[in-house]
């Protein structure tokens, strides 16, 4: 019987591992059927998380958290989730792909989200070097410079008015001529002079250089082929939520979430099951940055710590 | 006018002010008397920020965040700020204390909160150094050690069920023979086998070297005098909330407050007044912890970003 089943490793699951480590919980493994370290790890520069100063990669940034977060005592193990289910004993099961099960006092369920592609030629290749899907992160990067955004939803008009505070210009591309969005944001979206709004487009092609993106070609509804030479393309067109693991057998999820597929959570980062936590990206609110995720994961392993503490 | 005033210069304080800067915000001022930096730097070592190895003290690690956090804008003012205000525009007035008024479009408020001291001997001398106010942060420090625990309220009783289980030994020390906690957490204090009580009891003195502290005097009810040798003592007499800024003329406060007098927030950082966030230490289910304090500092952040954005 684990502790804690720490469910995913980037940045919320390492600290939570951390935390719950050093917090005196014994036996807490880390499920992450991957490499530690999490979406960051595929950007090419990072320069807001604090205290990571100089020019570091996501990678370079990751590189040190799981030896920092398993010295106290965290087990990596190198498997696939399936799912995570409530006994009737208040414990947990935790399903793994290969059909055997781990059960558990607590659970901090941090697997994340995944935004979507859009599916133009270039967008893997040029991913983390010109095409990136979070403004936050990377708007910084193309200061004074423009770039395209694709997309016609709330995200996407709200991350273009967060690049057209940064940019000289952004073509805001987007495949109808209405957006799914708030009318005041679509009007601010309008009456930002340096937002140019392309519609009824598709974006065909990323290209680019060995320095990254170049340009960008986009198909126009007319049949015409327009190509405008930026050095970033911001693609925001839906995010998947790793929540598959919270799935039940019956089709239901474990424990309550919002219409968007995220897990409800509090200030202690608890969900509506006792005993059950999420951080990180993949819970509601969530601002998607590493500081965030870590902070995140050291507030649901306190919560864990205490619980175990306080139930068994 | 300023489009964000940022109160505080810790963890929280400097996060923000990266990524309001950064975030293309052009007029930011972070209002911080002091060195910025924050609690931690006192502290003589700290382990889990996650990314920071290696045997660092609170200083170190919190060394490269201004000038990180200050590359992209950030302005910072060693004033003291006396009152944060709303004006009946919606904007708000920082009254500093030579009594010059700055305006700003929002305001992010993270001036943190300060332990209590329980005022023996040698608590400032060895504070950071065998004295802690923090079981979170330094009781790892003391694994497989003895420490003690001054206070007999629900953050001592809690805090000494979190080191009971890496201390070989908690000492619980309260001038009481009752305790102010919940039932269930007294009952699992005084079952839990390596706890001692010494209540009727009020510490004296703290004794140490040049090394830290080595021991504890503490004076009973009976008049006697007991000594016990322990590397560590952790104090938890309650704790100050800094919101004297947020105290209003008439004596209410700005915005709403939890009775510890902590400020109320959602997970976006918002408090019950439009344009006003907190971050840190100061707010409502607070863990203290840097990594947590500056992801609320981030998050606090971009909402300030996008409040600004959509009201001027």
């Amino acid at each position: 019987m684990l502790d804690c089943a720490i469910i995913g490793g980037g940045p919320a699951g390492l600290t939570a591992g951390l935390y719950t480590t050093r917090g005196g919980l014994d036996n807490v493994t880390m499920f992450e059927k991957g490499m530690p370290g999490g979406q960051i790890t595929m950007s090419s520069e990072i320069e807001n998380y604090p205290g990571a100063t100089g020019h570091i990669s996501g990678m370079d940034l990751m590189i040190p958290w799981p030896e920092q977060c398993q010295r106290f005592g965290l087990k990596h193990e190198m498997s696939e989730v399936s799912r995570v289910s409530r006994n009737e004993d208040g414990t947990f099961s935790i399903l793994k792909s290969d059909g055997s099960i781990d059960k558990a006092k607590s659970v901090i369920v941090c697997t994340g989200s995944a935004p979507k592609r859009a599916g133009f030629i270039g967008e893997d290749v040029y991913f983390g070097r010109g095409v990136s899907t979070c403004a936050t992160c990377d708007g910084f990067f193309y200061k004074n410079k423009e770039v395209a955004v694709i997309g016609g939803g709330d995200t996407a008009l709200e991350e273009a008015l967060y690049l057209a505070k940064i940019c000289t210009k952004v073509y805001l591309i987007h495949r109808r001529d209405t957006f799914r969005s708030a009318p005041s944001t679509i009007e601010r979206v309008k009456n930002s002079p340096n937002i140019e709004l392309i519609v009824n487009a598709v974006p065909e092609e990323v290209i680019g250089d060995k320095m990254g993106v170049t340009g960008i070609r986009i198909a126009l509804k007319s049949g015409e082929i327009r190509q405008i030479d930026i050095p970033g393309v911001f693609v925001f067109v839906g995010n998947n939520v790793n929540n598959q693991v919270l799935i039940q057998e019956d089709g239901s999820f474990l424990c309550d979430m919002t219409q968007w597929g995220e897990v409800k959570v509090d200030l202690s980062m608890k969900t509506s099951i006792s005993g059950l936590f999420a951080a990180g990206d993949m819970r509601e609110s969530a601002p998607k940055q590493v500081v965030c995720a870590a902070g995140d994961g050291a507030v649901a392993a306190l919560q864990a710590i205490a619980y175990v503490d306080g139930h068994h």
